[in-house]
């Protein structure tokens, strides 16, 4: 299931204490090969936290033999003892997995600025390791929850001249999904065959067509990770293509998971911009819409309004986008309330009622599009973020 | 008193019926001269009001007679029916004061994509010439509200050589306040001799350095318009110096003034970037904190989470910005929460009580500084915005 769904993998959540709750905040990955070949991405927020600069080491060589995660803590902002802490952590889960801690890559996540106790996470490790188990995932996808109401988890199978693949993952995160990435962790794993460099490529290109379009509140995380690794436990190596495919549309269900259980949200909001110049314009567009703190209301509403659209759509320079805005057309769920950059049809005729919006915006400046999804701002996102430290 | 403060100006404020309230809806601000010198700055938003594209025709001599403004209707995304209608009531304004259509700047605020109702603005705009008044000012300060609470006026008035001079200005806009500008329009008027040049750069400056600086929510009007009229009925010309520092104080009044009737805010935030290494990297630190949802929406909890300020300055790209993450400190309201971009002083020292919050950030890479101003995000914010459509 989930992250240890594909052969190879072992995995395992427990409570450690880190969180007053008293929920699991403890999950380990581990890969048993043969390969133990790896890839990952990070937060490219400047001030990282410092698990991220030890992982940021780790996967230098492109080989992983564990993740180590932890919820409860973002280890971020807390100086050389916090990577003392970080590289203490990688350490205890070397030893007692018999392997180099070189080898191991840490994600954590929570509240900014404190020192992790660790006094109860170098025993809800040990926990952790004695708990490993081939359907460990769904454990591992609960300890690393914050304000996430669900676990998020994917799987997927596949075939290659009649002999079966894996794929799996899972991901936690339900604010702070922003530009680049988010305090979005996500831990994917498969028993192909394949290169580090194979992983690399395959795993920047789907997190550009998934993560990098998702765009909850405009916030960018010090601790987003997305990890890939691969045991090769299959024997089989998919082409290319196909194994492209499936880890962009694995990461693509995640990814709308947590748009999903976003902090608060009420409405899951699809924004397509579509007759773009190119690609890129088409996610600058879209995106210009995702941030407009008025349309995000607005939505909130159930207000069909169009003009915040189109205003928000109005800030992206001529240089980075072409189009005229006396040609735009806005769609909300199916209906053309703006044509030619005025009046369309009647706002009365569109139904906000359903939680999935879709913004469909014609440029007519070309013909390339791409989708970003985002949520509305509500009344439950402003408790929640200012109620809740993180 | 206000716009009107200034010899050789006269205004009034009047209700037309554009707004369902009621209340006061069209104003109108007349330079008698001698001279009629004006400058003008307008929003950067592509998707731009039809009073926006008319007043940049009219701008473009650097003369003005008049500027007509009303509430109740932005007439943006109206097509060219839009713009007859603004060009309408530039003729019926030039007709009732005996001047030329050529020489009216209009200015429109309210809900976009619906046409003005021409039937109640030309009768509107004959009652307004009907009771223009040298102390009118605080009439058209009223009629050009929309959200605000409270109308936004300023005045001052210097020597030179032992002879008086005068500068005034009105303001509203009370959401949309934004990266370039925001729904604010600004009429600012004096009785000093200065040319079209001349009030042309000082308007550019003390906007640089007020209404540039004011981000209240991220959004960008397609209405924004600030501008500056010359009476010259003083008859004195105070030195360039002189009156770029009294302009550029009023605009950052009035700018203050926006920041503090914002929509639905409970805090006003100075976002100080200091020991930068140009004012340009100061400003775009100080404007990526203000662009956070997570920080506003943490001030509005009273929560001194630095680890949002933190995230949020390192989203700044390292072209764009010098600095190292690890000598980042940041005060609030006087405390050093954060130090060495680690764990400072107890956040428990700090008390978010008062409306008014100052964030220090020491990027401890040079000796510029500048200062952005914001607003919380707030319940009531997400309830003004969801609930009133504009």
């Amino acid at each position: 299931m989930s992250v240890s769904h594909a052969q190879g993998f072992r995995a395992a959540g427990v409570t450690a204490g880190l969180k007053a709750s008293g929920r699991a905040d403890v999950a380990l990955v581990v890969n048993d090969g043969p390969l133990k070949n790896a890839a990952a991405v990070f937060t490219s927020n400047r001030v990282a936290a410092a698990p991220v600069h030890w992982s940021r080491q780790v996967i230098g060589d492109g080989r992983a033999d564990a993740v180590l995660l932890n919820s409860g803590g973002a280890n971020a902002c807390t100086g050389a003892q916090g990577f003392q802490n970080t590289h203490a952590s990688a350490e205890k889960t070397a030893e007692l997995l018999g392997i180099s801690a070189a080898d191991v890559l840490v994600c954590s996540t929570g509240l900014i600025g404190e020192q992790l106790p660790m006094d109860k996470l170098l025993p809800g490790v040990e926990a952790a390791a004695g708990q490993l188990a081939h359907d460990g995932g769904p454990a591992a996808a609960l300890a690393i929850m914050t304000t996430d109401t669900v676990p998020k988890q994917a799987q997927f199978s596949g075939q290659t001249n009649g002999r079966e693949w894996k794929l799996g993952g899972m991901a936690k995160g339900a604010g702070m999904l922003a530009p680049a990435l988010a305090t979005m962790l996500v831990v994917l794993s498969t028993d192909a065959v394949l290169s580090p460099e194979q992983l690399d490529a395959a795993l920047r290109e789907a997190c550009r067509l998934s993560f990098d379009r998702t765009d909850s509140d405009g916030c960018m995380s010090t601790n987003d990770t997305v990890i890939l690794l691969a045991s090769g436990a299959s024997g089989v190596t998919p082409e290319q293509d196909e194994f492209q495919a499936a880890l962009t549309e694995l990461c693509q269900d995640l990814a709308r998971q947590l748009i999903g259980d976003a902090e608060g949200a009420s409405h899951d909001i699809a924004v397509r911009t579509f007759n773009a110049a190119s690609e890129e314009q088409a996610v600058l567009v879209s995106k210009a819409v995702t941030r407009s703190n008025l349309f995000k209301t607005a939505i909130f509403g159930k207000d069909p309004n169009w003009g915040r659209v189109l205003a928000a759509v109005g800030t992206v320079p001529e240089e980075l986008a072409s189009f005229d805005p006396d040609r735009i057309n806005v769609s909300m769920n199916g209906v053309q309330i703006c044509r030619n950059g005025g009046i369309g049809d009647s706002r009365d005729l569109v139904d906000l009622d359903p939680r999935l919006v879709t913004v469909e915006i014609d440029l007519a400046a070309g013909d390339a599009e791409a989708t970003v999804w985002t949520n509305d701002l509500t009344h439950d996102y402003v408790h929640e973020n200012s109620a809740y430290s993180s």
